[in-house]
């Protein structure tokens, strides 16, 4: 089978060295291009020294993009820039899949009213898909932009959205308690990854008001529109690793039996989603594009709790967005996805 | 002032080291025996070394504690064995403060419903309170046994209590989020504390079932019967700390200020809580009796989130101790509590 | 090609679940057997759960092993156990990758000096080769039993066997300073491996008479017979990774040049030593079998130092093992090796 | 007693909230000025939100100390910066205890060649004494200008200055393999603090040209001025800690008895010194101005090792400075300076 020709825009952060850790190993993939505007012409292991010996060709500018003959782009850039590249190169024959938020929500109406930006590439969201395979695999066809979901996202909506899809819960219940690791804030040194800050530390942020809210809001309408969902973020001091607490209410008489074998038939079917007999632990699907999922209900409350761990820099990254690429190129979509946990 | 002589029973554990840290500079306390069967003979810095030239007295078996003058015992036990402490010293007329949790629900038979052991001191619970001073100060008064809280109760209940004292929150609306560090599974090693189980990593665990949710509802029960709560443990890779996430739908009409107002007057009453205008963080109370404190109002899901942070070593054992031993020795509360947090 | 015809026996610990992380992937290995006697009837993904979905086959005894037809045995038990196999073994025409310390050393009777056990397979010894490929590859012929080295010795010789050869330093001056992470202390739960015990600290261990001392200098005797290192170990609070820092005088007038020349030579022929221009990190090597290298001359002091960091799991055992396999049956050595590292 | 008035100049960094941390419960200091350029206006508890309760007093700019009457200025500030102060105040009648590295060098000279600036306060050097009261107590007189050590020195030489002082040691013979937590790095965050690049990671830095070397190695040629050391830091992740191994040739014949004598003698004088039988950890000093020290002999190599922990910001900074201001103000050298540490 002929190579998928890939550039990768953007390779200074966290989903560009994940992307390329990916795609290096899998059999249909050849990196053609990887781009940097602020470190082209040094070689991608001098950006990400353990590379050294594995891929050390040359950062381009985004330029020459134009000029090479691509199947396919990968956007792993910043929000707000995505969108400027998707639109310079609107004519482009070409399909991309952006890591960024700019795609992801419904209009730029939206956009607008939870990103601090004002979107400049309107006509994009008409050609953009949201590309969560496990959920929305049937409507992803031959959008050109494919948008690959947030990490939050990613892990709440593959643990809550069987409970509105089954109508098992009462949609305007749930509540996603989040948790996750230090690289989901990015390559860049802030105060707050500052390691004497997280270390040994754990904290909530951005309640209320977190952008990934309206994300998972808008996903779960799509089986029922009074989907409304609490969202609260916290920073754990791990690396990788996203861990989701949901709880719903149900929305009629439930059993045990009932809950856990709506989520085992899907895990049976999905071949990067495991269900676990006990809670998941985020080391446990490390570096690998599982998702562990765990559900139970509380008769004495008369609760349900769903429990998702994913990686957040594969499963919630680069690993689904090689997913989409497998599946948008007619592949398997466990092509090159076979990493095993590293654990520990 | 005459010193309060204290024998501390049971020396291996963390709370019988942070019980000797915090007392070893009290200004009105002297520790008289320490005890531990299993290390009696050696000096307390032997099973300590950190105490190496700070506290190097012997270990005594328990027994030397019949033959001193003491006036406080205070119980470093683990569950079910300070019952049959308690038991044995009945008729002695001397007060005992127990981290145990032998003494803290409401009888005997629901002690039995949630731990796995028969009650070996029933008569006992006629004689105990529960010390937790900033929710039940006034109903200590004489009680021979104060059973000192757990660290997860400490932490929800200072969090939770005012919205069902105040009235302010649906009783049976309450979801308690709780994550705690390594410390509060004890000192012995164990599979689910070996550094590379922890390390980088994050889960649930007693689902549905922690017997920390008992002890918080029955104490809500105190201003509303109907309390019921679903209380979810995760483990931290850190040492010490909790962070409780606690989630209630409004009884009422409710306004953020309203909300905030009733926490901000108790925080301005109580000397170890402290108002935080942000989420608080564990590593912010580190080595202290205080707990942080915050709440919002989230007017677009309706729904209430308060935040308390403790380090489960002071306020959620040790330092809470010694609290109420200052208070039921008629000491200023924070006497010998003025410790800053180490942070980083 | 036909596969190797794989049993691992001694399913438990790390460096087995490392060599079916490895070996599960290796395009001409199959596995048809994995032992335990603790765990026997249980799948391999119940005492490793992370490899849920992927390597779920049930353990066996290790007397199954003798009934099935494998062309290869790993063992991956403790020391003074593997010595018991190949007894028992010693008759079967398999060959034997060991991962424990028991035919490492020269004789039966050095191994007496620095382990606390009398060797039951003294005649062991003439069948066995020390698998460290880069260093000792011609002598491993049809040996039996191939030594798989001790994680720091892997570490250590690497670092400083080029200063031995090629005659570049004063062989009784080395000394190497290692820093190990918490897996090469086993898998099973210590209370030097409590998490509050390793989490944010720091501290040296088994001064003066750690056995890996004798292994490395035993094998730098095969060039020098005066070579005489001080080995100090210390536990670093982290997963996996090791690092040496090995100081030397040189024999003779030597340069800058003249050391980093002999060092960036070796890296170029051997593929999983990687020259490093500045001082390597034990992130950067993370899950592969790679040894990352540097080297300097300090001329103001009149130094050597060379500074080496490998995964312990994976140069340190498991991978070391498999490259060992695949040099013996005589595929490249980097077959099924070719692991990028996690980072971050 | 008149306490001691104090103006704590920089307050944004580790060691300005380590000074407050200590003397805010030191029964003979008041602070009565912090100071801030960038955040003046500011409470201290904005910049540092666990001292919420604890120090809520406004920053204050530099400016302010001039007109206020203190006895004492500690400079919590960076290298480069005290050195304009002290000019700036050089006819002040005031005392100074300075946690830079700008006056701990023997002349400006000195200072040039290893820092990159050129000293603005050459004249400063005539006035300033080094801080470290164990080796230089009565060197200290009146200096107006105490220059209160670095973090490494302070480790480095309370372990290695009885080896020379005492004459046991070759002085060329020493290398020192120190590891420092991260806040060594300050408390502004920087690629290399940034968390997923520190944790799960150790390295090495700044190999042969580390400033501490100059720094350490004049300070020993008080006894010898052969004194050369090769001097190797590396990162750990951790917070705070640093741990410095030792090595040297005896200068002679010794046994393991004539070199624990010394040290244990020294420890049994010096208060803040503590001998340890076993290696010490830094998590066992952490939060206090201890250090722990252990030595042996090894025989077999004819080496001699001495291993030494402290917390850099405490004993290598704040609390040292702090014992500094004791010993000159006339107070026991412990006074304040009782903390116990906090472990785990």
């Amino acid at each position: 089978m002929k190579k998928i020709r890939i550039a990768i825009v953007g390779a200074t952060g966290y989903t560009g060295s994940e992307l390329v850790r990916i795609l290096a190993r899998h059999p249909h993939a050849e990196i053609v291009a990887i781009t940097s505007e602020s470190r082209a012409g040094e070689r991608f292991s001098d950006v990400h020294p353990f590379f050294t010996g594995i891929a050390d060709q040359e950062l381009v500018p985004a330029d020459r993009v134009e000029t090479i003959d691509a199947d396919l782009l990968f956007f792993a850039l910043p929000h707000g820039v995505s969108m400027e590249y998707a639109l310079r190169w609107k004519d482009r024959d070409v399909r991309i899949i952006d890591l960024s938020g700019d795609f992801r929500l419904s209009s730029p109406e939206v956009y607008e009213a939870w990103y601090p930006k004002a979107h400049a590439y309107r006509e994009g969201f008409a050609q953009a898909a949201y590309g969560l395979p496990e959920l929305f695999r049937d409507e992803m066809g031959d959008a050109r932009i494919i948008a690959n979901p947030g990490c939050y996202p990613t892990c709440s909506l593959l643990a809550a959205a069987p409970l509105i899809r089954q109508e098992l819960a009462d949609p305007a219940s749930l509540i996603i308690d989040a948790k996750s690791g230090v690289t989901g804030a990015g390559v860049k040194a802030k105060e707050i990854t500052h390691f004497p800050n997280v270390n040994d530390n754990f904290k909530a942020y951005g309640l209320k008001k977190h952008r990934h809210t309206i994300e998972i809001e808008e996903k779960l309408g799509k089986w029922n529109d009074a989907a409304m969902i609490q969202f609260t973020p916290h920073l754990l001091p791990i690396d990788r690793g996203i861990l989701a607490t949901v709880y719903a209410l149900p929305s009629g008489t439930l059993t045990e039996k009932e809950l856990t074998d709506g989520y085992r038939e899907i895990c049976e079917r999905e071949p990067f989603l495991r269900w676990r007999d006990r809670p998941p632990a985020v080391k446990e699907v490390r570096g690998t594009n599982f998702c562990d999922l765990h559900a139970t209900y509380d008769k004495r409350t008369g609760r349900i709790l769903v429990l998702a761990a994913i990686d957040n820099l594969v499963k919630g990254a680069a690993g689904q967005a090689v997913q989409n690429m497998n599946l948008i190129f007619g592949l398997p979509e466990t092509t090159g996805l076979d990493q095993i946990p590293l654990h520990p």
